[in-house]
């Protein structure tokens, strides 16, 4: 005989009349009017069960229930009493008559209840098990499943095959820092844990897969922040003969459908914005576009100002000056407050601003007397005009400024930007769209200079392809040579990115050259790539999208670790298991290494 | 513009006429009445490509082609001249008039051609890239995609969601050994890579996420056999509410539709037999069905012979003696020959066998004059006619006997049925049926006695609810305490393996008193687990299927490494990267590890 015939949230007045079997979970149990109500819980929903008096032996045991039993339950749908429906479930309608009532598990009493929403993350990732049980993670949980079955689809549709790559792979000690394994077989040998399957991806191109993709663990050893887990799932996909704009429109259309498909939301289509344009326009390269603030460029136009902290900035190699202006933030009532302009002062501090001067446009037409600004007496009448003039500023406007190298005042102001947009003020002042808002960055460069170690380093990988014709600007030009490199953005965070890879041997070859990178290294570390772009490997290109962010983003839960089933802490801990744990003498024998501070842990 | 219109290998008489644009690899270039035929390579197959010396570019450039080169192709689909038409390709019908032609790459030569079939292992390893060109690993690597895309259809259709488990867990040094992977932020501790998801699933079932399933790397650092792997993958899959018999039906429905549906077999319904009975007629838990031989069980007849390796066997406690009876074996012409006796005797030595008697019987009419064996001499009439009643033996058949500890019994016996089966003679002789023959093997003993260490362990696992009413017996008889679990076998081959668990914390505690894991163990390694099922677990149950063997199986590969895209050697490296590899010196202090003997890999 089956436990069960139908799942406890999907019973509705279509069964009415009918016997039917549930199991599921006390969610809550009622007292009223010397009848039992019963809220039976299982992954589809809720349902009511009625034990009433009548039948002995069912009342007993409905008696003796407490939260988080686990029961069976044979009984009547019936119609609930009118009145007492209810239209948030789908089972609002009707209720179940208990014939019989079996307790399949009992429980203890659960250190909180379900529908606290005031845990803390310590309790929640301690007692998962329960915690999972909560209907906003079972919905977080279904969520990321219906993303990556859609995103199969699709590809499946459009002729990418999953092919699994090695998750013991070979330690490459560039980019971040990998998890290592060591080997018991090789002595002092090591495997590493993947940073990214991209080479084996790549190789597969060359062996002529041809469209490849892979829902993938990846690992990086690095310091974790809030969006960041030690280990994190890649939508990873590669394809062969398609341009550059060929595969974006798939990757987009990719998403598009996984948006529709699964929360029947319209992307739209993604605009298209170069790295140059982003950063210039907003300082960063994965602008929230749902802020409708920009940056006014003013460089050129404090070169000459006797005001220091803007003409140092503006005659600084690669410094830079731009205004932010605020509309509405100068005005009294409604505006910026002294303690909201304090609290940003504060704010761009961690992105390595100084200061942050400010000018509050009360009314223009009275001049420099109409400005008020701590900062006013130290710019000229014609540099006041040109403020004005190209930020379009207007009376009860606010206008924000930054003056250093241009990465901090990209980082400070680009965030300060974003701040206000989404700050309650942004929101009521219409400087906040709340839509969704996808983007492509495309056209990245190449290098970036790498300050530490005095060398250029890639910004995207070494394997990703120049530009036609910027090969040449390798050797001649490395700050301007630009990339065939493409981020998804969506809503100000950076959900993938990818590039047109290099297929042929020389090019990957002067790229590593342009990296510092000599012959014997790259031979050593990427040997058996450099192999195989020998062998006729077609042009090829691919993309890798954060599933833990998307789905964060999609669900609009507030960390990376609500869309995780068992996710590590800020310090790599898995507080369920108590991973990592000291291990046996014997086993670290066995792998031919020994501690170097040998005590308890 | 698109690099490419079609795919080689689906250009048909359909295109007729039409102009294609072509990419992939030179598969072979010949010239022919001065005109050059190109066999063009890509994922879907081959398609021949024509250039006539009247486009003299074209021409020029078909005459530097090689093998492997990366090209495209432009031109016009046309039918083959009468009588150079080939069936059995897709593209047979018609070939392609070469208009534009383009190397995309160029490639070296190849250190092999892709279609010498006699290539080492460690050269196809080493050159992987290469080696995973040829149609016959494009067609496995095809296949594994499809298995998992259909059984991803069925578990979807079925309510079961993929749900992701870390690959950072916890080392529980029960089982196999641990992969183990140093923690950076917590000094002497280790994370340990899963040898699978199990108590994960059994988490996510207390959880209520009802039905779950992940296609998933696992790991066991062990010795490898010629099928095992260092990192394999499972379909691994559990539910809750559903019985013994519902669970295997669902997975019986998913591996039926998964061979219908890629490879076009009806695998038929799947017989169930008990561990006891399989072990009395095959010695085999698992036991190849296409194999029509059976034991016949002599051990109480042979308790009183005079005969002492028989009677020594079947008076030991947990001897066991048997008969494997081979028609026609003991025919002089095309039966057994004193050569295959020999080698067999040789071959059942490797399963600890001492030795192996055998009766040809030639004419049982004479009696025992009618039988050929050195150890007629030594039975006495009375077991000789048992033994030929029992087996049913005829004039021309061969008996061979085992008679020793159950166990070297039923491995040497079990292990010669089925080499005898399958060999040439037992393919001649009707006792192979070239079939399908799968299977389901259940009822297996919860526990076995380990002789090295004196105690019981799990035969499953520890997590394996005992049948019911077995419960008690895990005090007074473990020896005779059966569980709900159960194999999959197909073909002799374990293809996967599962249980209903046990949902009582009661129970489960009883099992580990059992097993001898002291409270204070068990509560420190599976802690979480007790706790877990303290708060209302429900009944579940699932399996594990080995993806590898499935998919080796069904394609009939030779070896396991060939349905892996970067499979490791036998000695746990990877040819192609020369991962496992020496790592720096800051990567392990920062590991908090030193190596025990510093020297170079």
């Amino acid at each position: 005989m089956a436990m069960r015939s139908h799942y406890c949230g999907l019973v509705t007045e279509a069964l009415m009349g009918e016997t039917v079997t549930l199991c599921g979970w006390v969610n809550r149990r009622r007292d009223h009017g010397g009848v039992i109500f019963v809220d039976l819980r299982d992954r589809e929903g809720y349902v009511q069960v009625v034990c009433d008096p009548d039948r002995a032996t069912t009342f007993a045991a409905a008696e003796g229930l407490r939260n988080e039993f686990c029961v069976q339950v044979k009984g009547i749908v019936r119609a609930r009493p009118e009145g007492t429906t209810n239209d948030g479930l789908k089972s609002g309608k009707i209720e179940v008559l208990a014939h019989e009532l079996k307790v399949l598990n009992p429980s203890v009493t659960p250190p909180f209840l379900l529908d606290d929403d005031n845990l803390s993350e310590t309790t929640r990732l301690t007692h998962r098990v329960l915690d999972l049980r909560r209907p906003a993670m079972q919905k977080n949980m279904m969520t990321r499943y219906k993303v990556t079955m859609e995103a199969r689809k699709f590809l499946d549709a459009n002729g990418f095959i999953d092919i699994e790559t090695p998750m013991l792979g070979k330690s490459t000690p560039e980019g971040a820092r990998d998890y290592l394994v060591p080997s018991r077989v090789h002595d002092g040998a090591f495997y590493a844990l993947p940073q990214s399957p991209q080479l084996y991806k790549q190789m597969l191109m060359v062996s002529g897969y041809d469209r490849y993709y892979q829902i993938v663990k990846c690992f990086r050893d690095e310091d974790l922040r809030a969006d960041r887990q030690p280990e994190f799932t890649q939508i990873d996909i590669e394809t062969s003969f398609l341009t550059e704009d060929e595969i974006r429109d798939m990757f987009e259309g990719m998403i598009r459908n996984v948006f529709r498909n699964v929360a029947d939301i319209d992307l739209g289509v993604f605009p298209v914005m170069s790295y140059g344009d982003a950063m210039f326009k907003y300082g960063s390269d994965k602008p929230d576009l749902r802020v409708k603030l920009e940056f006014t460029e003013l460089t050129e136009v404090m070169k000459r100002v006797e005001f220091k902290v803007f003409s140092g900035a503006a005659n600084m190699d690669g410094g830079r000056v731009v205004a932010l202006r605020v509309p509405g933030g100068g005005v009294a009532e409604g505006g910026l407050s002294r303690g909201d302009i304090d609290g940003y002062t504060e704010f761009v501090k961690i992105y390595g601003a100084k200061g942050l001067a400010y000018i509050k446009v009360n009314d223009w037409s009275l001049g420099r007397e109409g400005l008020q600004s701590p900062i006013v007496k130290n710019l000229d009448d014609n540099a006041l005009g040109e403020i004005i003039a190209r930020t379009g500023a207007r009376n009860g406007d606010l206008i924000f400024f930054g003056a250093d190298k241009a990465k901090v005042v990209n980082d400070a102001i680009g965030a300060l930007r974003v701040k206000i947009g989404q700050s309650a003020f942004g929101r009521k002042n219409g400087l906040f769209e709340d839509r969704w808002a996808p983007l492509w960055v495309v056209d990245f460069p190449m290098f970036e200079f790498d300050e530490d170690n005095q060398r250029w380093s890639a910004v995207h990988h070494p394997f990703t392809s120049p530009k036609d014709g910027h090969e040449d600007l390798m050797d001649t030009a490395p700050e301007k040579c630009l990339a065939k490199a493409y981020d998804m953005v969506l809503n100000g965070i950076e959900m993938g990115g990818g590039s047109v890879r290099i297929h042929r041997e020389e090019v990957q070859s002067k790229v590593f050259r342009a990296l510092k990178i000599s012959a014997e290294d790259a031979q050593l570390k990427f040997g058996y790539l450099l192999d195989a772009l020998q062998y006729g490997a077609p042009p090829h290109g691919g993309i890798a999208i954060g599933l833990d962010r998307l789905v964060m983003l999609m669900t609009g839960a507030e960390s990376i670790r609500d869309v995780i089933a068992f996710p590590k802490t800020q310090r790599a801990q898995d507080l369920l298991t108590q991973a990592p744990s000291a291990v046996d003498e014997k086993q670290l024998r066995e792998l031919h290494i020994r501690l170097r501070n040998p005590q308890p842990v």
